[in-house]
């Protein structure tokens, strides 16, 4: 498999996800997984989640700018790399953000988020 | 030792020396390290640091807006995600930069760079 097109569809997914029912993105972390949040540290699914269905806002799109891959070492990891922008509803304005993922693989084929590293880009 | 702690150290360690010297980079790469700067893939120290020295400009200066930091996995390594402003010398305006670092420990007791992934944030 080519690790352009699972990060690419793996983003794609993620971001559809947030943006339909952010609940449903429970599934992809596991009790390891850490996720900072503006700075903000939180550890397995349920304190991400929780996180994020709290986050100030309903409803959200997300439009993705740039997607960069690589392995991230023998194990069959890879790190996502994501800028895009963030429209909430209502707002006229749009925020830039830059997203970290490392995916892990799982025994099934498939992968979970090991890291996960949000920031915002103002100026 | 705090990883953010190291973190921060390697960070200003990696940039003061981009800023001073761009060759002198090459130290913290090995064999297996991949870069990609603004989506172009690069690998090893030779093609990673000719990368870095043959930018169009001579002197910069970057400055550090937040640096987040995760442990990557059991084996040791850590992923240090930065953002941050990059001054060119004789440009009035700085240009705003993310960059992930994931660093992996050597048996020295230190670490290298086994991925860098490079973008700027436009807008």
């Amino acid at each position: 498999m080519d690790p352009d097109i699972v990060a690419k569809a793996f983003v794609e997914h993620y971001y559809n996800t947030f943006d339909a029912s952010r609940a449903n993105l429970v599934t992809l972390y596991q009790e390891t997984s850490m996720m900072t949040f503006e700075g903000q540290k939180h550890q397995g699914p349920a304190s991400i989640v929780a996180k994020l269905t709290g986050l100030p806002f309903q409803q959200c799109k997300h439009a993705i700018s740039t997607v960069d891959c690589q392995p991230s070492g023998p194990a069959g990891g890879m790190i996502v790399f994501v800028s895009g922008m963030l429209q909430l509803a209502g707002e006229e304005h749009h925020l830039r953000f830059s997203q970290l993922f490392h995916l892990i693989p799982t025994p099934q084929g498939s992968f979970f988020v090991q890291n996960d590293i949000f920031r915002l880009n103002y100026g």
